[in-house]
């Protein structure tokens, strides 16, 4: 069995068995079984308890090895110290994909590493890969499928998670980000590069979210994140920066956090984005499925605010980006339409040229978003404008609609009252993303450069 | 008059004239008139128009000389060639505080730079004051008064903000920052020392945020800064950082941006806490107004994921807080709720306590919170917890409420789904702040404890 293959039954299972399944249901019961239902997953379910004849109406058997038929998956839902005899009995019934949650095992003490060793050299034996332990487990949106023993929010979007914390399983507040997921724990076994391996060619999935506390097979990775990162946008999260943090890190997953420095490398190296913060998951993945790659490293501003335009180019300066220099052909056009006084070049404030030259704000807009994309100095565009009640904001913001012509992204800022119903009218006019502060809007931009220009040095090897 | 009296005019004013009022009304007409009848300010309004009878059934006069009856200020709306005529009709009449609204001055050319001097040198003459040029005016929530042109949406908020752009007079999404509002503009004449000499002792103002592209006079500043800073926080957001920025700062008020590291040193001086990105705003005045300041650097990390947990500590290491070590007798306390395996210590990982060992979440939470907070090694908490749908929300979170029965400040993060829901019933149950990002939640203990070294330190002088 290759490595799809093997990942298939862990993310697309057909059947599976809840070993340990709870006869309790509601608040507080963490029931498995019960989420499943209501996710509505159209695969077979084996609920394995001893003492239950079934449970929310599904027949219970006393062993996997009382199910008939195949079984793709089983998740051991045990107290630890049962699983080793548990793998065993699924390697028996030649289960292949099996997922252990039970935690306090290398996240735990010496005991508890001791026995996850031997849960993996029982799998092993019986041919049998894990994923975990202290894991939510494998999580699929396409088909209802999520192994997780509390109830989760799962949307068809094409984000693809591999993580070492529940947290990002369960989803971040401004995106849905996982639609499929895949929960490692202490990544005993199945590990990172298997999970990019089963992304790579799945047309589901246009972007993947790495959650990293530490990785162990670092050759194997490098080898595979370098070649899916030439299809898809790899996006890490390494946590282990600060030394409360790495310990933090030791008991909570049992794994080191090595050396941050190495992963700086093998992240350049191989084309994967690297991120120091959760939101980062939202904001890239938002950029990576809607906008186009920014192509250099200089942004045009066009601001309704002086004040919004000054802060903006800081933003941008933070995150590496230039100023662009406009050429003399677009700062001639922006010219006839600003007061003789104004110098309306980049950041370009469009006010005065409506409120002094008497320009209507629409058409300046207009011309400067035009002006602006078309320029090859400037490689993709931040708008900072103001929150606008409705009737208006549909004649304001029509000039967003050029976003969709060039191939150069365009990132929103709002401020003022009534941001919420403006975000929303300007992203439905054009293909432009809103991201609630400048800082974030600007590491969008410089980050679909970062991945532009591995993409393009990949290209050249 | 001295700097309060002369201000008041300015911010509370009884009558107000304003001079180039337009008869045209609605969207894109910018009528002032048109917005201040909307908030339902109390004071009389005099439009001054000589072609206009009447502006929306208020009585318009040719001239601000014809005007019965005292003028607190005027708002002069005309061209900006117009104005140093205007000014001086104005201190005919007597006005002591005029708003000066036109653009194309010291942001200008020349020219415009010329017309404001002279502009300076009238009202000087007359015994007038003058704010602007190129502004929105002042605003003041309590008594529904804003001379925008634009429409605002204004609250009675304690917080008083003195600005250089009109979008923090326009407010920020997150929290409604203006209860008070000066926009400098240009800053010809009233400057931010008069601002907040203003709000020193303004019982409706316990924050003050400063939004500064250049400051003229400097040594003023600092002695009534440092003067103001001991008995409210001053938040301040000095653009100009980047050469960029710098340039266009002169373009947009005619200020220089000046060496930043020298404004670095002023503001460390006078204990006014600098600030980089417009969001901070928002966080730090709901810090600010709500919660408790933190007395040293030792953070306690509660959460639900260890991932969580670790992000945390590193967003906390950031923000150079420490991780508190907690007291033995803390650790104990602890200890006696852990599976035998677990490392139960900060960040604290109430899940298995709870899931393993088996107590209830809420009697967990409930003992760690009330630890970290009796632990004189934290001086601050940061939670970080899951949307929780609303039955069970009200049990879990409430042991938030013990955050009202210490002097120190709690920040919560969320993740999942329906955190909107969970956070405001977190924020219901306690005296607890949320932020959208853990950076911005270590950002805002980082600044309650910047403050509090400062009081500590005058305290000391």
């Amino acid at each position: 069995m290759n490595t799809v293959e093997q990942m298939r039954l862990f993310m697309e299972p057909r059947s599976v068995a809840l070993v340990g399944a709870t006869r309790a249901t509601g608040l507080g019961s963490w029931n498995a079984l019960e989420h499943l239902l209501s996710y509505g997953f159209s695969g077979k379910l084996y609920p394995v308890n001893p003492t239950a004849e079934e449970i929310l109406g599904i027949k219970c058997y006393p062993s996997v090895k009382e199910i008939p038929g195949d079984i793709d998956l089983a998740v051991i839902l045990t107290p630890s110290h049962q699983v080793p005899q548990l793998v065993k009995e699924c390697t028996e019934k030649r289960i292949k994909a099996i997922t252990v949650v039970g935690q306090g095992l290398a996240d735990g003490d010496e005991e508890g590493k001791e026995l996850q060793a031997e849960i993996v050299r029982v799998a092993r034996e019986g041919g049998a890969r894990i994923v975990g332990p202290n894991t939510f487990g494998t999580a699929n949106a396409f088909i209802n499928f999520n192994s997780a023993f509390t109830r989760m929010d799962m949307k068809k979007v094409p984000t693809g998670v591999i993580c070492q914390t529940g947290l990002f399983i369960s989803g971040l507040p401004e995106f849905p980000i996982v639609g499929k997921g895949i929960d490692l724990g202490n990544t005993c076994d199945i590990d990172f590069s298997d999970g990019l391996v089963y992304f790579e060619d799945d047309p589901e999935i246009k972007v993947i979210l790495l959650y990293i506390e530490g990785l162990r097979d670092g050759r194997r990775f490098m080898e595979v994140a370098r070649r899916v990162a030439k299809k898809k946008p790899i996006i890490a999260l390494k946590t282990g920066r600060s030394e409360g943090a790495a310990r933090a890190t030791q008991s909570h997953t049992g794994n080191l956090a090595g050396r941050d420095e190495v992963y700086d490398a093998v992240f350049r190296q191989c084309g994967v984005i690297r991120v120091t913060a959760a939101e980062e998951f939202d904001d890239l993945s938002k950029a990576f499925l809607h906008l186009p790659l920014m192509k250099g490293r200089g942004v045009g501003i066009i601001t309704i605010t002086g004040g919004g335009g000054i802060m903006a180019t800081e933003a941008c300066a933070r995150h590496n980006l230039d100023l662009a220099k406009l050429s003399p052909d677009s700062a001639r056009k922006l010219d006839t339409l600003a007061p003789a006084w104004q110098n309306f070049e980049n950041p370009a404030d469009i006010w005065p040229p409506s409120i002094i030259a008497g320009h209507p704000l629409p058409g300046v807009l207009h011309a400067t978003v035009e002006t602006f994309l078309a320029d090859d100095n400037v490689h993709g565009v931040m708008l900072i404008m103001p929150g606008t009640p409705s009737p208006y904001a549909s004649i304001l913001f029509k000039p967003v609609q050029l976003t969709t012509k060039f191939e150069k992204p365009t990132v929103l800022w709002c401020y003022g009252t009534e941001v919420e119903d403006t975000v929303s009218q300007i992203e439905k006019a054009g293909r432009i993303v809103y991201y609630p502060t400048m800082d974030r809007a600007a590491n969008v931009l410089s980050r679909l450069n970062e991945y532009f220009e591995f993409l393009n040095r990949a290209d050249e090897r």
